[in-house]
């Protein structure tokens, strides 16, 4: 079995802690692994398998014999570094949106279209996080009966805005027990005991670039071009772990039982759905797992053919780094 | 102008406090007030145009000589005393769900069917506060291009379980900055840094009550009995101000400036809606106003004719006290 030389781009960020732990449980075969940040966090350490290892400064240099690159430090640090990763040679793994909607960049989640990743010329694109998350509950359903389209909301954690957005909250809130001011810094407003519908830019169209990856990305991976998607995305007071309100219209009649099956039996996917004894998923629950959580599945009231159900899921697990480590395992 | 002798059932809880404070706001024509509750607040005391009043336990005997009662203190306490005070000449406005669906009792939002307090027989019902905050956002634009169905996930704010889940998530959180177990007794779960999809008690068909009131309500506050809702709701660690996601459907064409137009003369609303200036409606912003606030107006990615919004309110006033009151204005 070949060991590869391995990269992070974005070492000492929320996601790539957490990659790096996961490819440490998962026994991914690491000949060698490379840190890599901007110059701000360079000279840091980070530990691999009790190891400590220096993180490097990014530069042209840095990917000289790497076999694989995941990268999460942002879509410009990707527009400009994978390009050089791939003349050194290195195969990247791009969890930004950078080159998501690329034609010729496989979009992956391996448990629904880990053939794709056959296709790639050097790049494979790692999904959005809420994307990812509630394809692992919609896409065995389209499966079963035939997705049309959704309309969802999304509660999503701070982790998925890193680190700074994690310390963010927990001074807001220290700040709000000592009734003193806080002044937010990565968000535009306060976000403990708020929520803010806005995650991501803004377009023209007044939908956030978040809100259309739902869509967008969705239609690339489910292999679905008329797939319509309506989503509103909300950052919530939550430290870890995203969830998805969801009502999906479906070509073929549904039942809830068929459903069960067919979520039951779904890889990456846990069913927990017995409301009566207060059971179904939630942040708090499912942060650290890899395996995604749905339950509250119900016939839609608004829809004909149509279910309505909820996910979560560890957006830094499925939705990032366990989903980067799963394609680089394809590979 | 007649002056009337009002009684608040329930006056010692989360909306019981903002009624009082509403009818003196607003000066309402009060002659007398008697503030009830059950026997384990009963002695206590509350407030009243500077004046202390002593809450007395609610008996058989509590409403004679009033005229409105407003009662905020459960379905049980409704449908027991509601009856009571009928009896004794009083006008009951009930905050619960007890009567909500009776044909015969009118289900009230003065903005938009102020007309229907007319056919009361004793009994006028306030809406739920979820419904109510989405409504005053939702019927305007039904008036303008007629609504056929919505999809919609809520963000509720704890205050609407009352001030025991107010005071939990307060101990919640300091809990959590101690590093202790701190156990929950109005959620089942923990709701400090959670989301819990589970508002109100579970039906057979997988929803709960709290999200069929939205379809069922909505039928009959805007006298729509087609209309078909199907939302989800969910408790997040917000202590004020409930907001909605909506997705909604129209018989006719819309445009983004139409919405706009009609969104900005409708009673009881502002419109906040500069995303590019990251102004929203926020429960942080909307807690303590009157008004609810609409924004993030777009046209709605997955309907032919749709448009999406998000609303937030105070649901201790509009979804509750402020309704109720401007109920008894009407009469």
């Amino acid at each position: 079995m070949k060991n590869y030389h391995v990269a992070i781009v974005g070492a000492t960020g929320a996601v790539g802690a957490e990659l790096l732990r996961v490819l440490e449980r998962r026994s991914f075969p690491v000949a060698s692994l490379r840190a890599l940040s901007s110059a701000r966090s360079a000279g840091k350490s980070v530990l691999f398998r009790g190891e400590s290892i220096k993180v490097e400064e990014l530069d042209e240099n840095s990917f000289a014999k790497i076999d694989i690159a995941f990268f999460s430090a942002g879509g410009d640090v990707s527009r400009k570094f994978v390009p050089i990763a791939r003349n050194a040679g290195a195969i990247s793994i791009d969890n930004t949106s950078a080159f998501r909607i690329e034609p010729d960049v496989p979009l992956v989640i391996p448990e629904i279209n880990g053939e794709d990743v056959k296709q790639h010329r050097g790049v494979i694109a790692n999904p959005n996080c809420t994307t990812a998350v509630a394809l692992m509950a919609l896409y065995p359903l389209h499966r079963a009966f035939g997705v049309k389209r959704v309309f969802a909301a999304s509660y999503q954690a701070v982790s998925g805005s890193g680190q700074r957005a994690i310390d963010e909250l927990r001074e807001q809130v220290a700040a709000s027990a000592q009734d003193r001011q806080s002044t937010p810094q990565v968000y535009p407003h306060q976000i403990a005991f708020n929520v803010l519908p806005h995650v991501d830019t803004f377009l023209e169209t007044g939908y956030t670039k978040e809100e259309m990856k739902f869509q967008n990305e969705g239609r690339k991976i489910m292999h679905l071009p008329e797939f319509r998607a309506s989503i509103t995305c909300v950052r919530v007071p939550v430290y870890r772990a995203h969830s998805v309100a969801v009502s999906a219209e479906f070509e073929r009649e549904v039942s809830v039982e068929q459903a069960h099956e067919v979520l039951a039996k779904a890889p990456g996917l846990e069913l927990v759905d017995q409301p009566n004894k207060s059971r179904y998923p939630m942040p708090l629950t499912v942060a650290g797992k890899d395996n995604c959580e749905v339950g509250r599945v119900r016939i839609d009231c608004a829809f004909d053919n149509g279910l309505s159900f909820w996910v979560s899921g560890d957006q830094l697990l499925k939705g990032a780094a366990l989903n980067a480590v799963q394609i680089a395992e394809l590979l």
